[in-house]
């Protein structure tokens, strides 16, 4: 089979962020399968075929996309930031393993890209700048129970923790949940960074202590990062937002 | 004062990752600062003074770095890989904390990269499907036990683990000590992906059972990810690599 099918991460948003191999994934590929929304952020190819679909049924695009890549079309499957982080690339496997056994023998590739816990982070100084885990609060894929054993255990062993799809319409509760067990290992004082739509723009940045976050600030396009006990702002003059940080060391701190 | 300071990530090392953000943030810059091997990756820039270190001593190149901004200059601080994930971003933020309170007013921003671990998963599949951790095993920055006490229960919480600086020449012991522990908690056809120089000319990746992987093939420019019992091989054709990758549903698989 020629056909190739390439799953490429777009980053964050912002174009800066695109890297020259996913631009050149995105322009040699005769088809574009994803997301609307993230197509409509590749730049315009002549000839190219455009397949968008709305931001559910990951399982049945990818296998449409794997379908034409069995067909002979060089595919471009877009996903939003890194395509292997809470995105498109493990749909993808998932419907290899489970479809056309001559889909395994494709060519197929993951471009890596920038995951919103990075551009966030970057955003505010070093939060991640230890350990960390990263973690999505969504229980349509697992149950709750296993979303709150991997936070306590996170929390417990003092990593940062970076929360994906933090809160939607159809989860209207899970952040607070999640909140109020953070709220039992860390000092109110704790730095939760707030980051939304990094590099697009609408981006919104908040840093404020554990006490003083609301869920309600969040949304599904919101990364939520918890300091670990080590993680520390540092001030700055008036009306400049402090950076935060996580020291390499952990002896060295409170 | 008119300096400024961009601490840039410089991606695993293909120029093909490297980000439009993060060229223009090197091009842009009067001085460059960092290890000399990632000195050497960016671009020529007509005039700018380049000032190589080694790779140890990174507060002493974060305090010389804000110095340099301190007295006008456009410093860019280089960084492998993502800046924020086990790189200058901390150091830096270190030495603003510590050092001249006038730093703090600096303007001092970080350029987003692609961290190693986001480019190895990218070569095998989509292991980072589900939630992960990524956690250093050096120790020289924190004890052992703190290492170790972190491990385990990202194990038992059954994350993902993606291992940093598993070994180095003054640090032989630690990767061995850790699949120790690994091997407690998971099964022997547990897939680990051993990841050395992604995007560099020597790259060699390596898909192993956890039954099968010696220490001794990892080292200092690899890094390492140990699949959760979820985690999945897809079986390709003879001389194929398999895929692996970590499915986005925790109740689906064994």
């Amino acid at each position: 089979m020629t056909g190739r099918l390439t799953i490429v991460g777009l980053g964050p948003g912002d174009p800066r962020w695109l890297t020259p191999a996913a631009t050149e994934a995105l322009a040699s590929a005769t088809d574009l399968v994803g997301y609307a929304a993230y197509i409509a952020r590749a730049p315009e190819a002549p000839g190219q075929r455009r397949h968008g679909s709305d931001n559910r049924v990951e399982l049945d695009r990818a296998r449409f996309a794997l379908d034409l890549a069995a067909k002979g079309r060089r595919v471009a499957v877009v996903s939003g930031g890194d395509p292997g982080v809470f995105a498109m690339a493990a749909a993808v496997f998932e419907a290899v393993e489970g479809g056309d056994p001559a889909w395994r023998d494709l060519d197929i590739r993951v471009e890596p890209g920038i995951t919103a816990m990075l551009a966030a982070a970057a955003r505010v100084g070093a939060p991640l700048g230890g350990d960390f885990c990263a973690m999505s609060l969504s229980d349509n894929l697992k149950p709750w129970e296993v979303v709150e054993a991997r936070l306590r255990a996170a929390l417990q062993a003092d990593f940062v923790v970076a929360l994906y799809n933090p809160i939607s319409q159809a989860r209207p509760w899970q952040l607070g949940a999640a909140l109020s067990i953070v709220a039992e290992a860390r000092r109110p004082d704790t730095p939760i960074i707030l980051a939304r739509a990094v590099g697009r723009p609408d981006e919104r940045i908040a840093i404020l202590p554990l006490s003083e976050v609301e869920p309600s600030r969040a949304d599904m396009s919101t990364l939520v990062i918890v300091g670990a006990s080590t993680t520390r702002w540092i001030e700055r003059r008036e009306g400049e937002a402090p950076f935060v940080y996580t020291p390499r060391s952990y002896r060295a701190c409170p």
